[in-house]
């Protein structure tokens, strides 16, 4: 194929018309596919729905402790839940907390606690002029919309393969003390699926921040979240890393079974040092009694130790790997050699981040829905919703079934090429049709 | 029965004698009994095994309206639920929003979004010098520790078989714009039992406080948990009363399923106006993508509908009024006609309140301990922990087998008993035991 920008004018016209006719005949088919949100497939659901027979009117519902899961109480969750998750998580039981349903929440709890108290005794952040993130982009949408909402500057850190640019990370965490934390998805990163290079953590747990109330926000979201069985990416545990650096207290680490049970009735987890949980506690224990210990319990029960969990974890990538083969080899097909965009190939996670040329994103996002396919909104992966470069697009593949991806991936597929043509075609003074 | 101060000193003393004698005994039975919190009993949280079995892996998991529970989204929880939560809490469906396990933490929730984003646009409580909630005493510990939490400056009110006193509530809120909220366990009240009448609620629903952002926050714990059928308490629903008052937005209502189906692992929810539902949803959006479905769906395909609730509730009732009645009828023979001690003789809830000669409370609580019976801390109903008349005494009688609770009631009032007879010979200038 030859690349958009050696064709001619009249080439490039030429396959714009072209394009736009193929165009046409998906808007005729009255698509409604969706490839917005990393929600599993109903297969995936299916796999856990063993969890819903572990625990009958029959059973016991104590703890292997004695304690009567049915009742109030334990505020840092049950022990074979923390064994479990610490197991997923890679750290010891006692540096965990099992939350509620949601690591999100969990993440929210912990900004809004530091507005309101501080960390470890240091001033309120509500009481402070200024107060920043740094965000590794393009990242997760819902991290910035947490930061936005309690009005929290954000500063867009740029994203390798290797993690984000710790040298500007080095260097702006420690000239500026209003820089309070960094939003990380260490591994299958949100969207690109890029994992920490064992550099870039290292330098992660030796940071010297100017503020002591600094934290790193380690969002290991996709933890054993694998697409291949013997091609899998690995991250230095960074408690531990932390912990031989000296700076014990530097990290939060959130987990959760959202995409390995069922989203919204998971387990979700904190794991940090003593100190933070201590001051995390402190908190806890006036918003809550305990969280759902039954809940707890099913986990424990259905899936038994890590081993049952990693197993379970082998339905969940023979299901999403195909999903992510097929995007890979439609936009490979489509948009190879025509030098109009670029995208990631993970080994496990939710997303796929593709890169089209500047200034496309936004009507490649706005084309794809018009014909029915709706996408992650485009600047979503960015801070505030802006993408400078109004080029980044995250690709979720995970929910559709096969057949609708294909159509989907094909459509976004020519999408592209008819806003690469246009943006080419726009810039040597050619008028292009507005639709 | 002689009233104590009625007695001379040497009988008193000769009485105090004997008393000892017996404390002796109960101390020689290494007892390990507990009246502190609130918790159901075993016999209780087996009523409601039957959740455990009514979803499992033959289930279609999905609701009414074709919704996956198993999967994200639906942030204002699933239609059924608001139903059946709407029937408990005696509102509009479209006025409730479903939250997590725990009504508590939507309170915690509550007031720290207060804190950090005001209410309904006004100034955040965090940037305001001075922020005061009203606290009817005795109340609940954990009200009181969320506003202390915040450094929110709370000032008593004192209750009534009636209610709290509305003439001090009105005065204050209308004078005072730095009292943005007020503690309210309407029904049943925590811990006196009382439930507020007709004209208190009329007169809730009218006040016509001087902070825009003044909201009552009617935790309705025990609305439906009668002890008796024939003779329960009713108290006029806030929300309807509000809007006929043309006070829509005044009230945030709280309640769960906590004692109903299992504490921790139940459903919890908030009831009020659409600009206050709003105004949630704002928050609740960037906090979390929504909870726990699949335990709403168990929930309503357990209870089925409100009639299925209420006849559960009957059960929970006949576990409980034999409990409740023994403690009356233990401190009536124990202490009628002695003139140092009075308690409440609720028709539902979870608690009866006793108090004790002044200056008595925190030492009958600490002799209790000697003994092996936990009782709440004295104290704890009034907030920062400080009753000042130092008579008050939460007792919870759901916890302990009636045979426990026996010795347990006994053996309180014999602390009673001792600690009054201290007091009253104290008071003579008696010298007394130091134990």
């Amino acid at each position: 194929m030859k690349a958009y920008k050696d064709c001619t004018t009249e080439e490039l016209s030429e396959i714009l018309h072209a394009l736009l006719a193929q165009y046409k005949e998906y808007q005729a088919k009255d698509l409604r596919l969706n490839m917005a949100r990393g929600k599993p497939c109903v297969e995936q659901l299916d796999l856990s729905m063993g969890m819903m027979d572990v625990l009958s009117s029959d059973c016991d519902l104590q703890c292997e402790d004695g304690t009567d899961c049915r009742n109030y109480g334990v505020l840092d969750g049950i022990k074979e839940a923390k064994e479990l998750m610490a197991d997923m998580m890679e750290v010891n039981p006692d540096n965990i907390l099992i939350y509620g349903n949601s690591s999100l929440n969990v993440m929210y709890d912990t900004i809004s606690r530091s507005m309101t108290h501080g960390v470890m005794g240091s001033t309120p952040w509500s009481q402070l002029d200024c107060v920043k993130f740094l965000c590794p982009v393009p990242g997760y949408d819902r991290h910035f919309a947490i930061t936005e909402y309690f009005g929290i500057e954000m500063i867009n850190v740029p994203m390798s393969a290797d993690g984000p640019d710790m040298d500007m990370i080095e260097r702006l965490v420690a000239e500026d003390a209003s820089i309070k934390g960094i939003w990380c998805v260490p591994k299958y990163s949100n969207p690109q699926g890029y994992s920490y290079s064992d550099l870039t953590v290292r330098r992660f747990a030796r940071l010297s921040p100017a503020a002591k109330d600094f934290r790193i926000y380690w969002d290991n979201a996709y933890t054993i979240h694998h697409l291949y069985d013997d091609d899998q990416d690995h991250l230095i545990e960074i408690l531990a890393e932390c912990k031989r650096a000296g700076n014990s207290d530097l990290v939060y680490k959130f987990a959760s079974t959202s995409k390995i049970s069922f989203p919204g009735s998971c387990i979700a987890a904190i794991a940090t040092s003593q100190n933070n949980l201590e001051d995390i506690r402190r908190q806890l224990q006036i918003q809550t009694i305990g969280h759902d210990k039954v809940n707890q319990l099913r986990h424990v029960r259905y899936f038994k130790d890590i081993h049952g969990m990693i197993e379970h974890m082998r339905h969940h990538a023979d299901i999403l790997r195909p999903k992510f083969e097929l995007i890979d080899s439609i936009l490979s097909e489509e948009l190879d050699g025509l030098e109009i965009g670029s995208w990631t190939k993970p080994r496990g996670g939710y997303f796929i981040s593709f890169d089209s040329l500047p200034d496309c994103a936004k009507a490649i996002v706005a084309r794809c829905k018009k014909a029915g396919v709706e996408m992650t909104g485009a600047g979503a992966t960015y801070p505030y919703g802006i993408d400078p470069k109004d080029s980044n697009i995250r690709i979720a593949p995970s929910y559709p079934p096969l057949r609708d991806l294909e159509i989907a991936a094909r459509l976004f597929a020519l999408c592209v090429k008819i806003e690469a043509a246009k943006s080419i075609l726009s810039a040597r003074g050619e008028s292009v049709p507005a639709k």
